[in-house]
């Protein structure tokens, strides 16, 4: 997109960076591959409607970014066991469990286009095979036996929930504020990659000190995760985003973006915003209109000032481990997910 | 209904038959009153829509029988304790989150008249409350801390969602077998019902064999309450049912009574189940022509003799604690269960 390379010169990632992420699954590629083993037999199931289903999800391929914090924070931890192969299927289930069920759609919104799981088996399968992949997700957590981590993750499954109700509330609702938002992102999504790498360290059973250090490193990376992604939804390409942009303005969902240009917004802007989002009425040049106000205010440089200062939380929490070349990756991992809008 | 008196004079129920369940509130009654006080406070939240939901839910009021299953099984298994109120409101979350999630409606099925939480707050909120309540039910059941509890209720939690994916794949198909029936059934209504009485034992710590009856008695009682059900649908009035009559045609499951009917029926009303329930192509005197037909081949009493034999094998299961009072109650119930078809 022409308007980023010009405004954010200055922020161009160096390589290394760029390919953090690259970096940390081939440091992790093998496990990750047992993962992706016992995700399909987990999901093997005698219905075919569920098979199915199981092998679109795994050949679409998420970026298995969760599941890699798992078994990157066992690892930084120094556990040395195979618990974390399971585990990490189990936070791949759960994640994959709520996009399904975020994929389920009210009758107001059918008209709209939806390019998901949902559009090929309808909403009931997609909540069918949601609950079957949590209650699978619980049966494994189960299996392992540890009630740390069962409480870790049934926690973290009842906060995510919490967050997604919430997010429903605040959608159409141009009244939100930058606190409302993050409680919805810190529950939705920080939630989740906290405790993605706090069972890391349960399965190492290292210190309560450095337990803690791999929860705030996965929460916070969350946050810069979700912030950002939120912004490449204005901001980004098809491929950088893994969908469509534009979809939160279409759905009218209230993002930290539009929370930061509505309330700087003049009396026409703001009109705009209760129009497009509030109301969902919406014309084709709308979205573009929409990103000229997001520019108007410096929206994206905003954003990333305040990725970044999670993010540097996060690298700070990484501190309590010695310096290791997984802890390198880490931290560049950090710094990835703030430059993705950069 | 006129039909009803005619047909199955001779099984007009006993009073005390009738009053099974009512007997059964009474003696666990103030138990249950506790399982409310849990529910209230666990489904409390932050979220209005959470609150709002749990009140609703709450108010409707079900019947509470699987709870009440849970309570009088620990009971008549010889448990003291306090476990079992919590359990039992997990057992409620579990089944209120299915129900939930089985209001969701596909696409095609949005014209159709549904009366349910989901009229009242839409898809998307039906999801996410349910997925509420079943963390939460998961937090509970952590925080109780038992392996055996945690691991009965996340395998019926899974087995009861691939009962109702199987349920969606032999809906509108007419070539549904009495066999894919029953495993559907099993799966989505017997399992929890297993696993509510199961439980029950656990908590006492009796012998195997005794849990294992426990567990029987559920299973049974959940196929015979499923079958009656069904048949109820077609035959009940709706506050025998507490739901509509005909809501199974109108959506076009394939349940026994149709089944039952389709396979002895004659060229025309194969064609006739086809149209109706095939290809939902339904006129309003539809479900009372179903009804002749179901009628014409003695459905309701082969349902009811079905019913008859899976209801005297979960008494028999009870025949390896001593005879008590509850025990009796117990036993009334699972008379009752076939009687409200009768």
């Amino acid at each position: 997109m022409s308007h980023k390379a010009a405004s954010h010169a200055s922020c161009i990632p160096k390589i290394d960076e760029v390919n953090a992420l690259e970096a940390l699954h081939n440091f992790v590629k093998d496990d990750l591959n047992l993962v992706d083993k016992v995700i399909i037999r987990e999901m093997t199931s005698q219905v075919p409607l569920i098979r199915d289903l199981a092998g679109y999800l795994i050949h679409a391929g998420g970026k298995r970014l969760r599941p890699m914090l798992t078994i990157a924070c066992a690892q930084l931890a120094g556990y040395q066991g195979q618990r974390h192969i399971p585990l990490a299927a189990c936070v791949e289930f759960i994640h994959t469990a709520t996009l399904l069920h975020d994929d389920v759609i009210d009758e107001s919104n059918l008209r709209r286009g939806i390019a998901s799981a949902n559009a090929l088996w309808g909403n009931k399968a997609s909540v069918l095979v949601g609950d079957f992949l949590f209650s699978r997700a619980f049966e494994l957590i189960v299996a392992d036996g540890s009630f740390e981590v069962l409480k870790i993750l049934s926690e973290a499954s009842s906060t995510i929930v919490e967050g997604e109700v919430l997010q429903l509330l605040t959608a159409n609702n141009t009244a939100t504020t930058e606190t409302g938002y993050f409680n919805v992102i810190k529950a939705k999504t920080a939630q989740l990659f906290e405790a993605a790498c706090h069972i890391g360290g349960v399965m190492a059973e290292c210190t309560a000190y450095q337990k803690q250090a791999l929860a705030a490193f996965g929460h916070n990376l969350g946050i810069v995760f979700q912030l950002i992604d939120d912004g490449l939804d204005y901001y980004g390409t098809e491929s950088q985003l893994g969908k469509t942009p534009g979809d939160d303005f279409r759905e009218g969902k209230v993002t930290l973006p539009v929370i930061l240009a509505f309330t700087q917004g003049n009396a026409d802007e703001k009109k705009f915003w209760e129009r497009t989002l509030g109301q969902l009425d919406q014309t084709d040049q709308d979205l573009n209109l929409a990103i000229q106000y997001l520019k108007k205010y410096n929206v994206f440089s905003r954003i990333i000032e305040k990725a970044k200062s999670f993010s540097k939380r996060a690298k700070e929490s990484l501190m309590v481990f010695p310096e290791s070349s997984l802890r390198k990756l880490l931290l560049n991992v950090a710094d990835f997910c703030v430059y993705r809008l950069s």
